[in-house]
């Protein structure tokens, strides 16, 4: 089915493969007269390019965004806006033997029972690539919540594969000497050392990002089945490589007894933010706090066993240029994935419930 | 927005409230030539109902289903399904307090700030009597999946609260004596001495469910936003009380290597399921494994800080019929959810690639 | 597929046969607020009722709606309104020949090759009774409508097979003793003259039906694919019967040039309004004018042609209760579903351009 | 709303302005395997793009396609297809007085409305230029179902004007020496000198245009809603200037008896085709046959009354470059909507009928 499309009102409607011509995106549906220019784009591509540290692909691609139409004189018309980023450095020879079998972990088996043909070049469809173009649409998204509500959106790496990574500050995730979008300083050391020598053995690793949005005014989502947990579960699903989704308390909510999970009330605000800012599905005025599982890279050095496309066995090792934990350049994304989600909510809301006066006053979070 | 349909070729719009006249849905798109009839339907509707043990809502609620359209003589049409479910044992004046002030942890607070009115009286539309609703619904999915391609849905409690239950065997969790889903029978007095205390407690807790898939076909789902697993996320998230997805591995893929998850192909089968039966969000021809985390119920008889409808201080007990564990009656709405997740993945499949033949041989599960 | 639903944010899916239990419909993305009680649907329902006059169908349906969700004292909650109409009049016996053979001009014989079931009594979901349940729906979108923006939809027969209707007034169509919704009384005689020999010759007849909403304010409708004007197509090609749409000149705009058919603008008004009141799919502001041409009912008493369930030669005749011109009944349901467009346009144009300040004052139309 | 994309399964997302870098689009849910290059696309933008008579617009752009994804080794793979079309002759200062006024007849007046901002250059997003987009698009659809189910869909331009044009052949149509599009050669020196005469008065025409789709397999289309001719007419409404839309018979049906417009089935076949090639929404396996009204261009030289941005009155003239009739080069715009609408609905059918086997033979149309 027609499957890369994501939201109703703002949507995004995603094309390309990694080693194609280019890959890129229509975003229908966004309000007008939004100030946008190609370096608001550029700024969310280029924290998620490669190339940038010696812990991600070395694939150089400077994901120089062009936007092709729906801006007029720096403002968005309401029209589609289209995004094009053209590949420049595919080396596709080196996959010529992911053509003949499959990796284990990877779409590569299931593309090809689905389609019965596979663009394999770097993954074709499949490949993490394609992630540059959420995170290009996501920065419209982003933009326009922050001007219209304020709405912050802004994620960091929590766990490198062991090493579980305290927060410390926003600051730190933002800092230039600091790769990992992780949210403390002093912790680098260790993550680059863990980075240095998986590197060496030729292997992969998982990691968990966390992501949240501030400021999401109460009223957004819309019961009972596209709740707005329930499109960000879709969203972040979606996401390459992410097997588990959690929302606030997420897992440790197994455990929990009502007395405890469920956030009191006062004057002042929430008691707490088990919730994760959802509610019924719908937004409570909370940070929206979502965390991610994202497993290892299927693309390994180490010898693996497999089968050809004649279904014989084969040992498989896979060379090109992979990230050892697609993990660390993630945080871009699952923002991003975020802000799509949001914005999406946000308009669908203000359409059928634009008129309501609600008597009691909104409590902050 | 319309938030209350399901899936694109197989669609189920869900209507009511828990005190209204009726809850049911339309199930539209389903194939032709089904033989279908109330009983298909009312067998797993008695799964989920309420006053079935006393671990759960006490609510006498027959759940009787009425099919309005779409089956003739035997046989579903091809034309829209129609299934009712009248309520009969509302007690709403238990309900009085709560139009008063909002639970802490529930959706009444939402509810109120989104649409500036609610029906309170038992939860309305927020409240999980709705879920009976996908159970019907999941009912003709199920029985479709099973006749067109031997897929079997099926799910277990596998913790609840603090105590994990090792799977043993689904005759287990079939067992007449059962009423938590547990596929273990040797743990159901520990199971009923902590629901017991926790009863007098007046307090709720979580729990953990586990669905699984069994043969799927490879090929279904579709990149890269509505991938299968990201589908199942949307499906599992959007039921009351879910704060966590994990498909596969989970989140135990953030601390595996790449050489650890990445599932081994051999001409015989893979040799693990890290993947959940999803690989690239196309099911890869193994077990569709699926696991929830679900809250502990927001409506407790123990006291707790909340504001009223003028926003000032109160505290709220809940004393009504509820069910301690929402969890133990949730394990037929997962499997519902997956299965309608399934059938229009299939459908949807069959569409774009009806057509596709394959030269690899799709290995064994 | 499912196609039984209509609109994208205020959605109405539809279900139910002629002869089954019940006909019925979901509708959901109502905005809060809306009083709304059954005797505000019941109204519009008893407009196009069956039975009301010696030139319509002698089924005898009361069609009583019941309001079984969404409603909460008095007013919507924003939650699906279902409505649920019994049906209690069928006299399946009188069908039993059409099981055995497909009526020429009629869906019998599409229905059972593309489902390969049907539920032939009545004619089954392909039965104009279906259209019950878009007039209920219309209802809801009307009122909203009106006390929302001042729009005001209403149509009326503008031709009775060879006999134009000109226009008088709107009191004609309203008129008790006026059964065709003519705009003009004198000529009542002559359409029921017509309508009696019709009747005795056991043939049946087409007609042209006209819709005008006015008031609609300019700015609803998305271009380039979802413009109103193809949205009201898609609405109205979907009524039972209809085989042509116009929008404002419409097919007499072939000879028209376009000095005389675009409307000039002044700042009191256009000055004429061949556009039918949309422009390049959005609304101008002037009325927006539909005219449909309906063709005559298929299920007539005189001998045709056809084929049985074999593929053998077969005459056949209809005896039944059928409308010699569905016609005169499609005023409400034309209505309704220009009112469902409208509504849905009106929701999705706030939330993609809720902030818009236009600096040119809207003429008036 | 995002209001660009088009088909549910087979989905086109159409972006680009007139004057903007480029128009093109995304085509997602193409079935794999498809042959398909740049070539297929090319022959049938040829077909549309402007310059290649005096009696259309003399803007010179190539329309030259490149395919940015989605296809691989000359094959579709299943993932979406980026078609992108660079515009090259703009002379936006032709423009410059439109941007102050608004042009009768014109989408000026709505988009600013709507919108409060708009890319005024040469109509921008509501240029005839958009229906390249559609062309290209069309062409992926025309070829598969061209190859897998025998389906052509080709039209004719019927009326010019006042000149009704008889059917001579289909062969004419193609001919070289024929700019209009007409089934008729011996008319064309009536048509040249009409438009000769048009030019220079400065005025522009209407036109209709008639669309065929032959061998059609019975049971396309869904209802009630979504019934094929209702996708037909949302289609072709849905182009520029688009005024009418007939299926079969259209308006000729409100004159018409039931027993002259019921088209009679004989083993043979049938013995009409007034239905137009659908029944109850449905496909008959009769040709598929439709006819539209194109309004006269509203972009014309004669001088007009309009407003200014400031609701000022103003005179109006419009200079650049116009086609005085938009019907000449409509022809392969509405084949490639029709040819959209049925490959839809062809997925549609097997997603939801791939297992249905009809006793009753399809009859030959």
């Amino acid at each position: 089915m027609a499957g890369s499309s994501f939201g109703t009102l703002f949507r995004v409607s995603s094309f390309g493969e990694s080693h194609g011509p280019a890959i890129g995106c229509v975003v229908d549906g966004c309000p007008p007269g939004l100030e946008l220019g190609e370096e608001d784009i550029q700024a969310e591509l280029d924290r998620r390019k490669p190339g940038t540290s010696r812990h991600v692909t070395q694939r150089r691609e400077p994901d120089t965004v062009e936007i092709l139409s729906g801006v007029f004189e720096g403002r968005t018309t309401g029209t589609p806006i289209a995004l094009l980023i053209r590949n420049q450095d595919q080396r596709s020879k080196d996959y010529g033997n992911i053509a003949q079998s499959f990796r284990p972990g990877h779409a590569d088996y299931t593309y090809w029972q689905k389609y019965g043909i596979r663009d394999y070049r770097g993954g074709g469809r499949s490949s993490a690539r394609e992630t540059a173009v959420r995170v290009a649409a996501g920065a419209v998204a982003k933009k326009w919540l922050r001007q219209r509500y304020g709405v912050v959106v802004r994620g960091y790496m929590s766990q490198l594969g062991p090493i579980e990574i305290p927060f410390v500050s926003w600051d730190a995730v933002e800092d230039k000497t600091n790769p990992f979008f992780a949210p403390n300083l002093e912790i680098l050391p260790q993550l680059e050392s863990f980075m240095d020598q998986l590197r060496k053995s030729g292997d992969s690793i998982g990691a968990r990002i966390n992501v949240v949005a501030e400021h999401v005014p109460a009223g957004w989502g819309d019961p009972v089945f596209d709740r707005l947990d329930a499109e960000i579960a879709y969203a972040m699903m979606g996401i390459n490589a992410v097997k588990g989704v959690e929302i606030g308390a997420g897992f440790a909510s197994v455990v929990q007894r009502g007395s405890e999970h469920g956030d009191e009330l006062t004057p002042e605000g929430f008691l707490g933010n088990h919730a994760g800012g959802v509610l019924g599905g719908i937004s409570s005025g909370q940070d929206v706090t979502v965390s991610i599982a994202i497993k290892p890279t299927s693309s390994i050095r180490l010898p693996r066993r497999s089968i050809d496309l004649q279904g014989r066995p084969q040992l498989v090792e896979t060379h090109g240029r992979h990230d050892p934990c697609v993990g660390i350049r993630a945080t871009p994304i699952a923002e991003a994935m975020l802000a799509l989600v949001l914005i999406d909510a946000a308009l669908r809301h203000r359409a059928q419930c634009g008129d309501v006066v609600c008597a009691t006053p909104k409590i902050s979070s």
